[in-house]
């Protein structure tokens, strides 16, 4: 056996440089991709993209030279961890034995509402992560599944999800961190970090622009100008960059019709030159061959595979399909030069080897029973839901009076489908698997109520579709009650299994199916009626927020979703989260979101009034933090090279802790360019017990006062700019003025991502 | 008086530069401005747009140093046109005596469907130029435009309207000529021919990107990347401008942060150094200002103007409120040159001094009654508005037979405002002026039928509103007939004052109000029910169109409108129109047109599901040609420098006349950028006799497969294409596949645009 790492004092480069020059190209393609392994007959993939996979050869020809990657070797079906460990060691000894140099292969696994694999703790989803504005827990949350895909010898996680929510017609918003870039940034920065450090690499995904397709539909066309793309879309990249994610994956759509995957400026210009990602950049899975099948900007696989490999595809996932024979084919043909063969295998190599996938004494992790959701595992899953739980309407008739009799109903009331999103495991692959169990505890909303409350319950309606008489029965158990909560919501799942989730977009956002008239009905009989949601991406309901009792968002809260909420409707937690995303206005439409211009808002010019029913921030809570003062100490002036410090005064003067997000937004009065009227640029979660205050500091760089200028150079520019502070993107509670002095500067990819935030208790 | 014009020999550039090389920076300012002058007391402005105006100073100030045009002399209210030349010769002189050179104002008027001006013919709507696809009745249609407008001294028509309907939520949709861009190509150049032949200046608008504003909304930021804006925004403007168009006008939006008012690269590294534009550039109405009030990239007035002077704005609408004193301030204060006012003033000097403005003898066109609708106008209106009626739907029901008794119901059927787009004179500027009539005859739906047929009639509900007893008795009254045309559809006006129009965006495409309740109402009689639409955007009528038994829509048809809609219910037209827009199809979604790529059209990806319910180019007939073969007579292969002759055989084997819309489209396999699945290259409306034949060839140059390549420079680039030959986009009678052979080849401006089509009759 040929081997480098004989030698390890070598340089990790030196090592990867001399392993790849022994490669022939057979061997060298072989490291390129990542194959998911189905045994025949074996179910877990979408039957769509089954059929993109192609009639796969024999697992020997598979692994005959090598193999790059190994793709969802748990998390394809219902397997216990210790059968799962016993296939991907039989399968890592193959592949090292049938390859020369005894290279194992990368193991990757989805992870996006933690580790999705059976029996592994379900967290919250990330529209939950970024309504908790807590990055700290987020972190936390992440180092626990990477603890979890460590102990099964995993490498890669194909976390998190940065798309900025530009449409919420899209199905994939309950993926998302929500609508804006700082957020994102700050929440998936604290889940890159949670990962890396625990050793596993974070992929970063989608690089570049898939939530603004056309219409918000899958995969749909983006249309989008360079100023656009690197003020809004990217910038969660650069800060989850920064906070070390090893890999990326592209988006699968194309931006003014050049499809990402093909697109060089992206990929190699962008990412790697001026960015200076040095990791290795993943398709999303079938992105290569989409570009013959789907875009129709290559011929075949072979012309697909060269574009997508010049363009900075390192590895395709999660198939041979283009990266395979066809790749050889356009090397032969003269498509593809061996040197962009060696740029990739280089990357990858130089991966495997940081992983120790190279060292002499690697080995497959022991099989042995790995407990993938301990109860430290459920608390943080539990702790992260109760602090996403958004309050967004209260008539006071929240929380729900002790013993009170209740009636519980809806369609997500008693399911624990509704706690989940599409990439949880029992969502993403148990619905091939009919009558398999979850994997995990999860409870419903009237499970948990139960046990505190006398409930009686009824469904009413499915999400979609049901009828009349359950509707009428679902009335006549609200009106018998002192209280009624109905529990709307999505039904998550993958391409037309869903009203929300990956495919799953939608034409409008009224509430799926009859449950308007459901909520309608209930709200007839004269019970209070406090409506819950756990949705995948907001919906209207202008038509009845102003009858009801009370609103409360939980997204897919995961696991210990049920908990969460029960513990917020008896006010047992102190609700505390934030819209991450916008709630429709009556009348409004989309694309729309917070981040806008005065053109992109109501205005005197359009009759269609885009305001949001609840803005972007919004949540309210039983009791919160007094606000003192605000000011800039660094008085009004802020040189464009300079820090400007602005302080916040909280208290706590309620009987009950409370938790704040303090809120601060930048309005900049006249730019070169079109500004949105705000936009996020520090947020600080202040949690206060009863009694203590606090004094929050914020250190803005001018540099977070930066835009892409006229000449598509991001300057920091001179002028009057406001900060508005305080707890929602509408409710300010102080603005700053303050003139930006000096000159017009340009600003590099160095430049300040994030304000410096400081807390001093009281 | 000081003056050039007494050398008639010198060149008009000579002569131009001479007479600025005298004027004081007053004079040149006084130039480059139009004013909208409002008598105290006046209406006709909506309130919204005279606050933008500001305090206007007096007459003799506005003009007191000259003044470079009046806007809307008589489109501002109901004068005479003995009134309007009055008061237009009067204010000339006045203009004249006050400045040193005796220079008059340019008039300037909307002509978008005909003169708006009170007495003046009202045309069909653009829509409805389009739905005829036939130029040469438009250019007829313009050309007595031009002589309405020089018989009363206007020397500039704001139209056509070149924006290319990406979103059909947008309120102008009516004054667009549908979603392809050769399509507005062809019958704007129509248009601009017609108005510039007759000795009118054109001027195309909106430059450039209006249409596809985010969510549609009036004004709204447009999202867009450079191919998209040269591949679908641009064309229909580079063939106006080669139709002679010697004025544009901006956009009021922004492209990706830079407002089309400010931006240079659109208004002259573009226009003018690309395309040889040598025109005038106005700025659509108060954009300037709207720079500093809406877009907030100026400070303030004057740094609006030194901008937008700078980008390429020669002349300010219809204010001076920033090309006037704000701008002698942001000159004195050097924030723009001289010599960038002296490039607009030589523009519009030389404008002026075309348009016989300078010639010493030039006089203001004498007062005397004028007739603006005369018969041979009305004669055109009529042809042109039942060459456009589209038949969508048919279940046999129509024509109606013969004396038959008829229920005539809706809000559409007995007003003449049904006939009318927002920038008709009636409603543009009547509703200002409550009580005046509309000044030329416009009949109903109801009034034309009930000549020809026993009709009885209900309102059902308005527009907008209604009640249930009125809709109650309206079924009565269809229940009593044997069969039931229902008129529904928009009220055209401006900001909220309609359904449709400018400001009336719209947030879904469900009918106005009541009306899809009205017509299931219809429905449930069991009479048949044929539905007439008279709308400024296509609506989803998916729901009811099984049940309909028949299905018109007319657009606004103009002054004639009613007779042309009857004369296709009865059958004494047979109907010929084609769709310009789409119709949405059930639980389609915006935006959405046909112009798309395969993952933008229906596919596997996302469940939301775009395909029309009535596509692009549909339009049905009593009688229709019959297709023989379709062939490309160059054969198979077709040089990247080449031509392609395709030939199409058609027959009149029926008993009455047919006109056959022959359409030609390009579907390009695989391309190094992604493409639309088919685009227009080609169409010709062909009208057969009984018994007659026609050979139709059109000449296709590999320049119409051209598109903006991976590195933003146009090309032909060689490989498979097809041309789908049909008589819808969905509809297509052969598919004539073909290969581009030689190399790529780069394309310029000067490229070819259209086919030649050639028509043999036999």
């Amino acid at each position: 056996m040929t081997s480098l790492w004989r030698d390890p004092t070598a340089h990790v480069d030196d090592r990867v440089a001399d392993l790849v020059s022994q490669m022939t190209v057979q061997e060298k393609v072989a490291q390129l991709s990542g194959v998911w392994w189905l045994e025949p007959g074996a179910g877990g993939m979408a039957p769509m993209l089954r059929e993109s996979v192609g009639p796969l050869p024999s697992w020997e020809e598979v692994i005959e030279d090598g193999l790059g990657q190994l793709t969802r070797t748990f998390g394809t079906g219902p397997l216990e961890p210790a059968e799962g460990l016993q296939i991907l060691a039989d399968r890592q000894r193959g592949v090292m034995a049938a390859n020369r140099f005894g290279i194992p292969a990368l193991a990757h696994e989805e992870c996006l509402t933690g580790l999705a694999v059976w029996r592994a703790t379900i967290y919250p989803s990330p529209l939950c992560w970024a309504a908790s504005f807590d990055p700290a827990l987020v972190e936390r949350m992440a180092g626990q599944i990477a603890g979890a895909m460590r102990s099964l010898g995993i490498h890669q996680g194909l976390a998190p999800v940065l798309d900025v929510v530009r449409d919420l017609r899209w199905g994939r918003v309950e993926e998302t961190l929500g609508e804006d870039p700082m957020l994102i940034g700050m929440m998936a920065s604290a889940y890159v970090r949670g990962l890396e450090d625990g050793g596993v690499v974070s992929t970063l995904k989608h690089f570049l622009g898939y939530s603004a397709s056309r219409a918000a539909r899958n995969l749909g066309p983006v249309s989008m100008g360079p100023r656009e793309l690197a003020d809004v879309i990217l910038p969660p990249f650069e800060m989850a960059l920064r906070a070390g994610a090893r890999s990326v994956m592209n988006s699968y759509t194309d931006i003014d019709g050049v499809p990402a995957a093909a697109d060089a400026d992206l990929l190699t210009t962008l990412l790697r030159e001026r960015l200076g990602f040095t990791g290795t950049v993943a398709s999303d899975y079938f992105s290569v061959a989409f570009l013959q099948t789907l875009h129709h900007v290559a011929d075949d696989l072979g012309a697909a595979a060269a574009l997508s490999l010049e363009a900075g595809i390192d590895v395709e996932l999660p198939s041979t399909n283009a990266f395979g024979d066809p790749l050889l084919a356009a090397l032969a043909a003269g498509l593809v030069e061996e040197k962009v063969i060696d740029r990739a295998l280089f990357r990858v190599l130089r991966q495997k080897c940081e992983l120790g996938l190279l060292d002499p004494d690697w080995a497959p992790v022991e099989v042995t029973d790995v407990d993938l959701d301990p109860p430290e595992s459920r608390a943080v899953a539990l702790e992260l839901a109760r602090r996403s739980v958004v309050l967004l309407a209260n008539d006071g008739s929240l929380p729900l009076a002790a013993g009170a009799p209740i009636a519980v109903i809806g369609p997500r009331a008693d399911t624990s489908e509704a706690m989940l999103g599409c990439y949880s495991f029992p969502l993403h692959v148990l619905v091939h698997h009919p009558g398999v169990e979850d994997g995990v505890e999860i409870r419903t909303v009237r499970e948990v109520l139960a046990e505190t409350y006398d409930v009686t319950y009824a469904l009413g309606c499915p999400v979609l579709g049901g009828e009349d008489a359950d509707i009428e029965a679902a009335a006549a158990v609200a009106a018998a009650a002192e209280v009624c909560v109905v529990v709307l919501g999505d039904q998550a799942g993958l391409f037309g299994k869903g009203t929300s989730g990956e495919g799953c977009d939608v034409p409008d956002l009224d509430l799926p199916g009859r449950q308007e008239e459901l909520l309608e009905a209930l709200l007839a009989t004269g019970t209070p009626v406090v409506a819950v949601l756990l949705v995948g991406r907001p919906y209207d309901l202008s038509r009845q927020v102003d009858r009801l009792a009370g609103l409360v968002c939980g997204f897919f809260p995961g696991e210990e979703g049920a908990q969460a909420i029960a513990d917020v409707l008896s006010g047992r937690v102190n609700p505390s989260g934030r819209l991450p995303v916008s709630f429709p206005g009556a009348g409004s439409t989309q694309p729309s979101t917070y981040l806008a211009s005065s053109l992109g808002r109501r205005n005197e010019v359009s009759v269609v009034d885009p305001t949001p029913l609840f803005a972007f921030g919004h949540g309210l809570s039983y009791a919160t933090a007094t606000w003192g003062g605000v000011s800039a100490s660094s008085g009004p002036m802020w040189g464009t090279d300079g820090t400007c410090e602005l302080v916040v005064q909280l208290a706590n003067e309620a009987d009950r802790d409370v938790s704040e997000v303090v809120q601060v937004y930048l309005h900049d009065r006249s730019a070169s360019v079109v500004r949105p009227v705000q936009a996020l640029v520090g947020a600080a979660r202040i949690d206060l017990a009863v009694g203590r205050s606090a004094r929050v500091s914020f250190t803005l760089s001018a540099d977070l006062t930066s835009f892409t200028g006229r000449d598509l150079v991001r300057i920091v520019e001179p002028g009057e700019v406001e900060l508005w502070v305080g707890a929602s993107s509408t409710d300010i509670r102080e603005v700053v003025a303050l003139e930006l002095v000096g000159p017009s500067r340009v600003v590099g990819v160095e430049r300040v991502l994030e304000p410096v935030v400081r807390v001093e208790l009281g």
